[in-house]
């Protein structure tokens, strides 16, 4: 087991990887505690899960609103949860997400802890305290940034995941490579079989390393007023490709990667051979697809992420180094409307 | 015009003392940016306002709640607000508390300000950043605590208030001078008329001073984890009188104070000749009410800063310094049976 602290103007975030959920009680008193648990890792795991009162929510996109939000506080509320309470939230991103803004809006924030049961909760969603609900269709319109006082990570909730779902924390780890850690970026090249094939000391590891460059930046730049802007990257391509395509985050996210690699190397920034090396690394995991991106553009120009006619993009210029660029929306639809 | 800085861990906060509304552009960019107001408050003073988008709400008690916060989002979301724009919230505290709660909320927080209309508000609400909404019955259950950037106070906004709204805003002075200074204490026994007539130079004094005492507290411990619940004091009392009697919240948090200063006295913390010279400050404002304190102890038992079976009491220990004491059920079951 090891342990990391992340410091933040808000707080100290403890975070456990590779401890079991099992001994949760070493580091929370249970007898005054809630879970939030998604519907399906309660049906799962719920018989090793500790002997607390459970609000089971059902964790899908659809439902990641504020009615959900209303009907934990009113749970929370039947169970007399007070000031001195503890929440943990036991599932994927949204979860966390519901679960982090429904303790830190209770009472004017309680104590809260996350225990992410997926591979893409567990180096993304649960790290770093964005917490929030989608509102009339807008994902992720309210919410905030609290950290949670503990983040729990128990590798052997990844057993139980579907392919796509293990896929998918891998775009995410992949982009936590490029962006951050030449030496996680090493270990996906070489060591691809057994870490997708979850061999232990080979998935720890990796998880271990991206969750560490995210926690980096996080630390630097809590309120994303600059540098935590770097964790989008792929992802302004990859949020409009989603919105048009009935694809998986991950694909969307990787898709997202390799328009963003052309585009470090149209610019100069990125070598070209590093460029290359960063799309074979994408391909070898699996994502390959393409999408016609002339119907991309009208979502990107909608992005929340606009700021007059600029896009704040996310470039390489090194494996293990990201910038943010001010990039005009003309020569994203000319990228668009170019062959990728 | 007077500015005071609040430095805290989430940030800075400056409240300007004494400017006038209509210089607002001094302080904010008006192109970005959209309002709060109370419907009251736009009737009597809209057109006095600067021309940026107005979304009015109904500022009672009943609708201080979770829809129209949503109401709030739909209109910020219709009117393209994004994270680089501004609020604005114009009206009493509980205008204050709901558009802090929605701009802190709002695509995980935007910059806020509040220009507080009310005695009250000036010197309490709009300072501090507690923001939030009442749920299911229950005062404030959901909220979080987040500074506004700037909180400017207009006295010109106080010649329009009914006299029962200065005096409410009173009885909070009065507790600022109690538990924090006793040369606002003083101003208040020599200029009782001078101030209750809102003469210039009087009122702006006291608001400065109060305001000045929650500054303090705030900045020591923005979270309340100690020395922020001395702004309690009367007011464990005067919630419970509130939820039995229909009396403002001036006078319930007046007559809390008074049975405050009692148990000062009886417990030795405070002289008996200073209890007898706040009680008189008191009674001289105008809050001479009496209520049956039988009634009262169930709505206490239930107050949400309950801790087990003690309550978190604030006593006097001179004019103007006060502490917190742990406080059993059982000796204020006994205060509420005695005769006061």
């Amino acid at each position: 087991m090891i342990k990391k602290t992340l410091n933040t103007v808000t707080g100290e975030s403890h975070v456990y990887l590779g401890e079991s959920f099992s001994e949760i009680e070493k580091y929370i008193p249970l007898e005054r505690t809630i879970m939030v648990v998604d519907k399906e890792v309660m049906k799962l795991h719920g018989h090793t899960f500790p002997d607390v009162e459970v609000i089971t929510i059902d964790a899908e996109e659809s439902k990641k609103d504020l009615s959900t939000v209303e009907y934990v506080y009113e749970r929370m509320m039947e169970n007399e949860i007070d000031r001195d309470s503890f929440l943990i939230g036991v599932g994927g991103g949204i979860t966390c997400d519901i679960a982090g803004f429904a303790a830190s809006t209770y009472m004017r924030g309680i104590s809260f802890a996350l225990v992410p049961t997926t591979l893409l909760a567990q180096v993304d969603a649960a790290i770093g305290g964005k917490n929030g609900v989608n509102f009339k269709g807008y994902k992720n319109m309210i919410g905030n940034i609290e950290q949670p006082d503990l983040v729990l990570i128990d590798h052997s909730f990844l057993q139980t995941l579907p392919d796509e779902e293990i896929r998918t924390g891998m775009a995410e780890i992949i982009k936590a490579a490029v962006i951050g850690s030449s030496a996680l970026f090493h270990q996906l090249e070489l060591n691809k079989d057994e870490i997708m094939s979850l061999e232990p000391g080979y998935v720890d590891r990796v998880v271990r390393d991206a969750v560490d460059v995210k926690m980096r930046i996080v630390a630097r730049d809590e309120f994303e007023s600059g540098e935590r802007r770097k964790l989008n990257f792929g992802h302004t391509f990859g949020h409009a490709v989603e919105k048009n395509y009935p694809i998986t985050h991950g694909k969307a996210v990787a898709l997202g990667m390799r328009i963003s690699v052309d585009m470090s190397v149209e610019r100069g920034s990125l070598h070209a051979e590093d460029g290359r090396r960063v799309k074979r690394l994408i391909d070898s995991y699996g994502f390959s697809e393409d999408v016609d991106l002339s119907t991309v553009f009208e979502a990107i120009k909608k992005d929340k992420k606009r700021s007059d006619d600029v896009v704040k993009f996310v470039l390489l210029n090194a494996i293990g180094s990201a910038e943010i660029v001010d990039i005009p929306l003309s020569e994203i639809e000319k990228v668009c409307l170019d062959d990728h």
